[in-house]
């Protein structure tokens, strides 16, 4: 592992921290560029909700962590004031997206908004112990669960007519898992526990069909699947990758008992059978989107391979073999980390390409956008150092 | 001309209208089925409303056409009936898609449908002379410009704030242009001329950039061009193209005036670098999205070649020779039709593939889908048609 840990924390502390500290920050409005192209310069000055909560919550993390630098906090801080000053509507909920100056320009239509604000603030809160984070963490979180629990999280720009099939999503439930660990982590107490059971039954119990050997996006309310539709067939093998893991952190708060153990077993072998289902057999890479019954997928860019499936992958592999000690995983973990790494980072100005083509050649030169920030990879390298260090020891 | 005219006939007449009319129908609910795998399979169910009134309006129009059969007025009309019956919301817009059976799924927030509507209502009066298609065309125009003029087309749904950047949109103007010629040529009068004029200023002064050269899908109000973002910047060369002949169109129903024959000559001038500009040199095929200066593009799919941008650049190709006489136009049609030819056309099943990858290679077996439909292939091979015989007469 040393080899790995080595390059994995070079990469870490000498490219993509330092790439995102000299490049991001919005020094005259506040907040932060996600937009960035190759080198770094800023190609839109949009400031996208999910992105700028992403960045808060990852240099708040960075500060706590082994990399600290003391001006993480103060990158942070900054992007948090920018955020809970300009980033709500009277109602408290998060806008999709603020212009440079702060002004809203895209309406809070998307739960996940609070759902990264929740993450951001609390993480905040670990750092400093100052109340006003825990009180803005509560306040997202208040309004991230009560969304939810409406049926109808995107309130009034819902385009779902009554008769629209109704789904239950995977997003929802791998997200639970992951919110509330962080904000028992963070704000100290075990209020989420109910909600870390829920997700471990309901994405093992419901989510993953047995027969087809898959895990679905989307199930039929009544926990049945939908193979009629294109929602319905609809698989994501990095989404399934990242909650995977979440799940297997999440088993490590419960009691080894046996039934937990069954979990963790089931959940490895899901990792690797998706892993087998989602890599592509003649170029490599892990495709984006598929369809349960291979047949034609709407988006367009369904081939594609983006960086952060990647990502997840390699995090997914080492808690995978972490949990069963089972020599495959490493083997695999060593195939996705080579294809991953001979693709994905630009050799010229640091970073990582995002989005390759289904043969791994790079379709857009960006470093981020409107869907790639700070976040997938600082936290893939973190997390895998901090697994290898455990399998080491 | 005359082996292009007997291909491209063949191709409309013994594949793509016998393809859709064997599997489109719906016989038991009524509408049509447009999710069609590559052997015209239903994959999915869903009545995408552009996707449905475009079939109505193509067999129409065909019902009209020299290749005119009984049935295709049968289709259109019962296809006319399931969408006027089940289509519409209690203020008379039409929502963007119906389940199977005929409800309400997505809501009425995307002002298109009213011009589909529009336009397949227009047609089946043409075709049919009954005055119910007329009033149904003239209530949906009715709705679609009053939605447009409003300034907020999408109404409730609209995730826009105050502050954002609006802008002006080519697909809007454009379609002044060939909506107008439809339903002057369908219902008679003389109702659109004044729209055809702000079309053809508004495309040829304003969206036009002459120090680029570029044709912009996204000008600000006040006539100037916004290259600090992603949305300013954003150039479709397929668009361009199809508005291109449908601003030759127009002119050919105004006086031939100086300022006219400039016109012509300045559309077939952006037509031939529009071409240029969206050609891929490395592979041929014409992009799906540029960025005006090179600038990574937010869309995944950018690179990718779509079937429509190449039907839309073969009828521009030839209306640009009808107006110039200028040879080089021909040789540039030649270049196109060999390329969409060897790349799109499916030889086992027929029908054409909707999308390719930046290289041409097949990404998705699909014959119809959400955004692809019994439309833009046959009008292409009906209109070429017709402007070969014009150019061999």
């Amino acid at each position: 592992m040393k080899t790995y840990i080595s390059r994995y924390e070079n990469a870490l502390t000498q490219d993509i921290i330092p790439f995102w500290q000299q490049h991001c920050i919005d020094r005259e409005y506040g907040g932060f560029f996600t937009s960035l192209d190759q080198d770094g310069s800023v190609y839109d000055t949009t400031k996208y909700m999910w992105m700028q909560w992403r960045i808060v919550y990852m240099f708040a993390e960075f500060y706590l962590s082994p990399y600290r630098k003391d001006e993480f906090i103060d990158i942070a801080s900054s992007g948090f004031d920018f955020l809970y000053r300009n980033g709500r509507d009277e109602e408290g909920n998060y806008y999709f997206a603020l212009n440079r100056q702060g002004d809203a320009v895209i309406a809070p239509y998307n739960v996940f908004s609070e759902c990264f604000a929740a993450m951001g603030s609390a993480m905040m809160y670990k750092a400093t112990g100052e109340p006003r984070y825990a009180s803005a963490a509560r306040e997202a979180m208040a309004n991230y669960t009560s969304r939810i629990r409406s049926g109808n999280p995107a309130g009034r720009w819902n385009k779902a007519m009554p008769k629209k099939q109704q789904y239950l999503s995977l997003g929802h439930y791998m997200m639970l898992a992951n919110l509330g660990l962080i904000m028992d982590d963070c704000l100290g107490g075990n209020n989420y526990s109910a909600e870390l059971d829920t997700a471990l039954e309901m994405v093992l119990d419901r989510f993953y069909n047995r027969e087809l050997n898959v895990v679905f996006e989307n199930i039929l309310p009544d926990g049945s699947f939908d193979l009629a539709s294109c929602q319905g067939r609809m698989l994501n093998p990095g989404h399934v990758l990242e909650a995977m893991w979440f799940l297997l952190n999440a088993l490590e708060q419960r009691p080894d008992t046996p039934e937990n153990r069954e979990r963790s077993a089931r959940i490895c072998g899901i990792i690797s059978d998706t892993l087998e289902l989602g890599w592509d057999k003649e170029y490599g890479g892990i495709y984006y989107f598929m369809d349960a019954l291979g047949k034609p997928h709407l988006e367009l860019q369904h081939d594609m391979k983006l960086w952060w499936p990647h990502n997840e992958a390699l995090i997914a592999l080492l808690f995978a073999y972490r949990h069963s000690h089972d020599a495959k995983f490493l083997d695999k973990f060593n195939m996705v980390d080579q294809w991953t790494w001979a693709h994905f980072p630009d050799p010229e100005y640091g970073e990582w390409f995002a989005y390759l083509n289904r043969r791994g050649e790079v379709t857009h030169k960006l470093k981020g956008g409107k869907w790639k920030t700070f976040f997938h990879l600082p936290r893939c390298l973190k997390v895998c150092v901090e697994q290898m260090k455990r399998i080491n020891s």
